[in-house]
């Protein structure tokens, strides 16, 4: 009966899944109100995940007023949910008693990615405050580097010997406490803890207890190097299906696990750095009050600021051409601006490409190739277009020829700066989504300018 | 031994996951000079999975040669690997008697992957050429929408009765064949089949042959409508960290799972999807013809015209300004140039945000006055900045002046339109990631041109 009850419930809210807009309102208003006792009883409701999305559209007093009402029985893996901005903010609020009591209850890997963000007084202030072999483990977890391997695992993992049959290690889980709560594969390891085999939970649910544990193991194992990088594990993960992987120290030994769902965060957290860097901004900053958010996006400003006064010393050089032809100014922004759309679609291309490896120096040669002949079919095709647009505008065959041809040199060079400066970055060992974008309308914009007052001054003034 | 033999040769391959580019050149190289033997031995050696990238990374002929060269024994999972593109055009040229043994191998998942990007007359070949159980099973899952749960489910699920015991589960799971290789939970049905629980494997593993199988259920269960997009999927698995979840019909009986190694891939192409439609690219085209590639990016480059003539429409009001007073086209495309990057930084925010839901009605209006606010600094700051600027340049103070509130006023608007272009977008319905920036530059760009000029016609001219 029970059951029945709570899983009609699931099914009827199944349209529409995560947190519900009209219980998004009804907090707020009750929380307006005063009325805490309205939102905490909404609040307790929600799984954790979702209440930390409704303590992120709260505004700042109201997510404060809510969690002081909740008290200390608020699900700790909320703060694991929440947004670093947001959490921080929360954390230094509600003082280190708070917070040591709710980093206390975290899993490690949680705790690790909570206290990761914090500045270094407030994360003393919590970690004196966890029991110590909580502490110990943080710590020794915090030594790894940033998003590493190391601070992306999972202590507790389930390992037994090569020897061992299906019986002898069901026997064992049946009857060991504090193993983890639930686990994937059952890893085979030798005498020094080195592992050798990894075997799926459902391999060993299917087999006759006298089945030797070996026999049952995967073709593959792929070992992760506490230090391997994050993005890299990730890689790992979609590249081989895997669903659990352990991580090993420096001599080989297991030390810990990584689970699909830890990746599946870095696997969006990656794809959403390369967003935020395409668009030149570094982190999100929804969360982040005004003059914080210009702080970090001042630079990236100032950056295209000097770019865009080089573009214009370009113009100056023409000063004399526009006065006597102001047609001129009109039609040279167009020109700038299909360049770097064209070489920003291509850039687009490159970046992704390099990120899911699609483009390697293997086959480097024969895309930048394609990509230049795309290009001068796109510059053939708009100085056909661009020219016509020119003429019915202007009247002039001249300008419009000179338009066009401008238009055709902007879009092949586009082309291959396009696919070239993500390439040499990426040959550089710098992150090609980052500073791409500012060489390529740096480049499409001197080369538009250049290009078409140039051939304006050569043809229209002779 | 044989098993760390095995993973010696993993842990020295550690370093560097996925494809070595070193065995890209050597096959390269290899079928450059015909030697189809080395070429598939070094390519049995790898997964399907790198065996994918590798024949992605070859020139069109040389994937023909290898692929003909390692013959019919090449894993099928190597085609479910491969990028759309390169698939369509490998199974045209293998024929549809290829095509259909690889698809009969496949899993009804990866069959309908394939399938479903092809043109209708291969895939009415191929399907033709499947056992007719394999058929059916496969055209039924195509009659689902594209991008539905139906399409991503695996139809092979393991479900038990609620008043099962563990024991009776494990019998059950040890002589019943045909069950999936893996699986991560067992689902408790009632006698319509609809899912009432679920169970993870290793609780199952973890108890004892006595305990009842309802009394291990999971608190919550999420079921997923066969109908339901794709994109919520991925959202439910990592809101609630899900490994599996249950696909049930429209009478909500179970007649699927949606397991977490699909859901990556969708995490990872929603991802992809917004990096694309913000740089104006569709898709990835790298291993697309140059044609096809302009054919797919022209229409984006059509509109930019569009656009970018509107803005110029503005200069062409003011070109006698502009005839008297020529720095004013040095200048302009500086104000056009800032407004469109702060506003790209602005919009790629909100449009993220709105993706992982940290923007919704509930905080709109606080996250429009927070960026509008944010707006407004940074236009003041660079007002400073860019008058200093135009001063040194030009010594002109009115010039400066203009040119300083010019950047104020775009800078504004560019970061109310910025969050204001994409919430209404989102409210309409539509994808904001597609269009927003688009309208964002035509407005940056028409508000610098129409600020600038303006004001320097007002105060310059009288």
């Amino acid at each position: 009966m029970s059951i029945e009850g709570e899983v009609r419930d699931s099914a009827t809210r199944r349209e529409r899944v995560g947190l519900d807009e009209a219980l998004v309102s009804e907090v707020r208003e009750a929380l307006e109100r005063r009325d805490t006792a309205l939102a905490t009883a909404l609040a307790r409701t929600l799984h954790p995940s979702d209440l930390a999305d409704l303590i992120q559209l709260l505004e700042p007093h109201q997510r404060l007023l809510l969690l002081r009402a909740l008290g200390p029985d608020v699900d700790p893996d909320t703060f694991a949910y929440l947004e670093e901005s947001v959490r921080e903010e929360l954390l230094e609020r509600l003082g280190p008693d708070w917070g040591g009591r709710i980093v206390a209850e975290l899993d490690v890997d949680d705790a690790v990615d909570v206290l990761e963000d914090l500045d270094r007084a407030e994360r003393e202030a919590i970690l004196e405050r966890l029991p110590i072999h909580e502490r110990i483990a943080v710590e020794e977890q915090l030594r790894f580097p940033e998003d590493s391997a190391g601070r992306l695992m999972q202590r507790d993992f389930v390992a037994v010997p090569e020897y061992w049959l299906v019986g002898q290690t069901i026997d064992y889980l049946r009857a060991t406490p504090g193993l983890p709560d639930d686990f994937y594969d059952i890893f085979i390891v030798d005498p020094r803890m080195h592992p050798v085999g990894g075997v799926p939970v459902s391999r060993v649910l299917r087999s006759r207890r006298s089945v030797a544990m070996r026999d049952l193991r995967l073709k593959e194992l792929h070992l992760i190097p506490a230090t391997m990088d994050q993005e890299e594990v990730a890689f790992l993960f979609r590249q081989y299906g895997l669903v659990s992987a352990p991580v090993v120290d420096e001599q080989g030994r297991i030390i810990g696990v990584i689970t699909v769902d830890d990746v599946v965060d870095v696997i969006e957290e990656e794809a959403e750095e390369d967003i935020l860097a395409l668009g030149g901004v570094s982190e999100t900053d929804v969360f982040v009050p005004p003059a914080e958010t210009v702080r970090r996006r001042a630079p990236w400003l100032l950056i295209n600021l000097i770019t865009a006064i080089i573009a214009s010393m370009v113009i100056a050089l023409f000063e004399e051409t526009i006065a006597r032809v102001v047609s001129l100014a009109v039609l040279m922004p167009i020109v700038a601006s299909m360049g770097g759309n064209a070489g920003t679609q291509t850039l687009t291309i490159a970046v992704r490409a390099l990120a899911t490896r699609e483009l390697s120096p293997a086959n480097a040669a024969r895309v930048i190739a394609k990509e230049l002949l795309a290009g001068c079919l796109n510059g053939l095709l708009f100085l056909a277009v661009g020219a016509a647009v020119a003429l019915v505008w202007f009247g002039d065959p001249w300008l419009a020829a000179v338009f066009g041809l401008a238009m055709l040199v902007n879009l092949v060079v586009a082309a291959l700066s396009g696919v070239a400066i993500p390439l040499l970055l990426h040959r550089l060992g710098l992150d090609p989504a980052v500073a791409s974008s500012v060489f390529l309308t740096t480049i499409t914009d001197v080369v538009g300018f250049f290009a078409f007052l140039g051939l304006a001054q050569l043809v229209l003034l002779d």
